[in-house]
């Protein structure tokens, strides 16, 4: 009997299987039949790679599961959404219960809670859970947020841990986050995470590049500087990397239309924010960012309109990374807010430092900034308030200032970098100015208001008009 | 028999019945028995006001929907959620078909389409209205946005129209959104502005306050100079009310707690905005904000931690003002954008000059910059596009870019502000990042991208490490 059973042979699929074959692991591998495809999809996979030797290929069903051992582990591949429950709905009449399925898909968390209920009332163990690496991740060894059922996760254990990345001590970069939908909820946040700090490199690459007026090589250059600061990140790596690639004699980067993806699960984390009442204006403004640059022609119609010219200046390129290094602190401290929050509303008991240790490695996020985030976790969920982050901030806060001010009269969009800026301000100073949205509340809507010489939070209503 | 009824006598619902009394309509009024209260609310609102002398009370349902006639009009006036379900429960069995059912409660336009869907199942005309303007504005004229059943609205036109407030030439604040949850769609997204609105105030307040270092009726007097200019709206109205209140000798505003409130449902504008993929930072600005503030406790430990002095500087009103109205327009152009993609999506087909129009007079965000987008939104329902904004925005940009770099600089905190230029940053821009967004994308993920020399929109990838 084989030990492990994975379904849908997809980029990912392909990939997590072949790193799990590596690992000595006896596969069975499934793949619907496609009309559209001659050969048995799963078997010429197989035939086509030797790791794969002790492999075994199906497109029935039912011989897929049987092929297996007692309990079943089955590790779905499949596109999220209704793939998901399609697959199950296909699988669930040759399961036995104790079986356990692992959905390893990018999964809607709310949708992971469902199936883990669902799937009780059969005695399945549903295991959803974050992959992070894209393809290469998911073949060398990915980042894994195991959620749902914590007895599935138990006996699948071994092997997600077996093909995951491994952190600085040698630990795998897996570990169980929560029941239902927690795994799927922390990539979630990954992603959102992501989102920005990609688009604060766009931002730093924006602003050296038509602000500063250099050319990819030069910045290239600068990137590379960093690499061995506590900035050094996976996506500054291969940012760098792209700027230097070249067709003939032009940077490639010219020629990359500027209308960024997203694949509609990117919005996932904002509204979570707007449930969950926390603010994560960094991630949404990588969120956003991307939404504008879809509309391609709107914003050729207004460049034709405006005719603003971008003005050219000197840019320290200290402090512009000083500004990156506390942009992309603020939006960490954001993301693990909102899990944090998540996982009290939710009763998920996350274990935060045990998060950032399995994003150390395998995840697109990885970063020297993540393996600091193990300790500071550990002292509290709120990295802004950690006093070896203070001392970062009060340092680099004057930077970002002033890149802002640069960014502002150069006319830079610099749409993250501001949001988290003035988060910050909005987050450390002693008065804010919500007295003004309270008063104007009680005036038009008689919201009533709190008061600073009544501690007893009671609330007052005045006639504002007298 | 009487000619219109109201049910669910909470602020909103007297103000409305008061409205409706005094343009001479025949009412019913029913409010469900309430225990804790001895006598029937209903019969005593009305024995305690003259002007309801024709009016009818009940708390009993049967009696209240017999004493209509036919088809019978019935506004109910309950919170928004459940209470609007059990309402239409209580009600549904005494019905005809042909009645008409109003919501005019703060309902999430997803259930007002559920419902449209389940009452037209018994031939009832559910009609879901935005109703804005405070108790104020219900009791003397509110903006009315009302959608769903056009057959049902033909019914009740007459007496919307009658309470509504009314615009500059007379006609009525009152005009049929579309279909479905039209209505309620467009007042969410009137909220979203307006939150964005009252937090661009409390920014500029700030500013002049802290950075300026002007006392409350300096900054009165500064917001008073403004109201005879294209930024003049209710909302700076009452806030140049509001600072001037004093209580003694101090500023009212300085003993309110700076700890603001929102309903839940402030999050709806933003939600809307990730699941139909359009940017609006000025409105989530505006969100995020009150979010931040209330978490009081948490900033007041990071204020204790950071210690970070204001600085004061001089700060040039007039420039402030230009920063100010040209936010505000940004703000605006993302809300519209918002109800364009919505009404496209769902097929609403929604008037976008008469919708600006309501939303002149009665609403909390009428103003001179909402009667002059009557005539803009004719011609083109991307504000930033029309030829007379391009003239403000290219006169107002540098005042807005000079404004953000004076506030980061001097530590404020301006998130709507800062997310209102970038927003514009973005759009007018010929080039954008988003490049460099796309060849990340490529790189870790093969998620692919478009090129500038293939206008066919293929799709390519490239190994980004060779």
């Amino acid at each position: 009997m084989q030990q492990f059973g994975l379904a849908g042979l997809g980029v990912m699929g392909k990939s997590l299987s072949l790193n799990l074959a590596g690992k000595g692991v006896q596969l069975s591998l499934y793949n619907r039949y496609e009309a559209d495809v001659e050969e048995n999809v799963a078997a010429s996979f197989i035939a086509s790679h030797t790791e794969l030797a002790g492999a075994k290929g199906f497109e029935d069903i039912a011989s897929f599961v049987q092929s297996l051992s007692v309990p079943r582990c089955i590790f779905l591949m499949v596109p999220a959404g209704e793939a998901v429950d399609e697959m199950i709905h296909l699988l669930l009449p040759h399961l036995s219960a104790g079986d356990v399925l692992i959905d390893g898909g990018n999964s809607f968390y709310k949708d992971t809670e469902r199936r883990c209920m669902q799937l009780l009332q059969s005695s399945i163990l549903f295991v959803g859970t974050g992959v992070s690496g894209g393809e290469e991740g998911a073949l060398k060894g990915p980042s894994i947020m195991p959620g749902g059922s914590a007895e599935g996760y138990a006996a699948v254990k071994i092997f997600l841990e077996n093909i995951a990345a491994k952190d600085k001590t040698g630990k795998p970069c897996c570990s169980f986050i929560g029941k239902g939908g927690a795994g799927h909820f922390v990539k979630m946040i990954h992603n959102g995470i992501e989102y920005a700090e990609m688009q604060l490199l766009a931002e730093v690459y924006d602003i050296l590049r038509w602000t500063a007026g250099y050319e990819p090589d030069k910045i290239t250059e600068t990137f590379n500087w960093q690499l061995d600061t506590n900035v050094n990140s996976y996506l500054l790596e291969i940012t760098a990397r792209v700027l230097k690639k070249k067709e003939g004699n032009s940077f490639l980067i010219d020629n990359v239309l500027d209308k960024a993806g997203n694949k509609g699960t990117g919005g996932w984390a904002s509204i979570a924010a707007c449930e969950l009442g926390v603010a994560i204006p960094s991630l949404t403004a990588g969120l956003f960012a991307r939404y504008q640059s879809e509309f391609l022609a709107e914003r050729q119609a207004a460049a034709a309109l405006y005719t603003i010219q971008r003005t050219t200046a000197a840019v320290d390129t200290a402090a512009l990374f000083d500004a990156y290094s506390l942009a992309r602190i603020v939006n960490h401290h954001q993301g693990f807010h909102l899990i944090d929050a998540a996982s009290q509303a939710y009763g998920w008991n996350i274990d935060m430092p045990a998060l950032a240790r399995i994003w150390t490695n395998g995840c697109i996020i990885r970063s020297e900034l993540m393996s600091s985030l193990q300790d500071i976790l550990k002292d509290t969920s709120r990295i802004l308030l950690h006093p070896s982050i203070v001392e970062i901030v009060k340092t680099q806060l004057p930077q970002l200032n002033h890149i802002l001010a640069l960014a502002a009269i150069n006319n830079a969009a610099t749409p993250c970098l501001a949001a988290s800026a003035h988060y910050l301000h909005y987050y450390i100073q002693e008065q804010s100015s919500a007295n003004i949205i309270q008063a104007q509340r009680d005036y038009f809507g008689a919201h009533t208001y709190q008061r600073k010489d009544d501690p007893s939070g009671k609330k007052h209503h005045t006639d504002w008009k007298i």
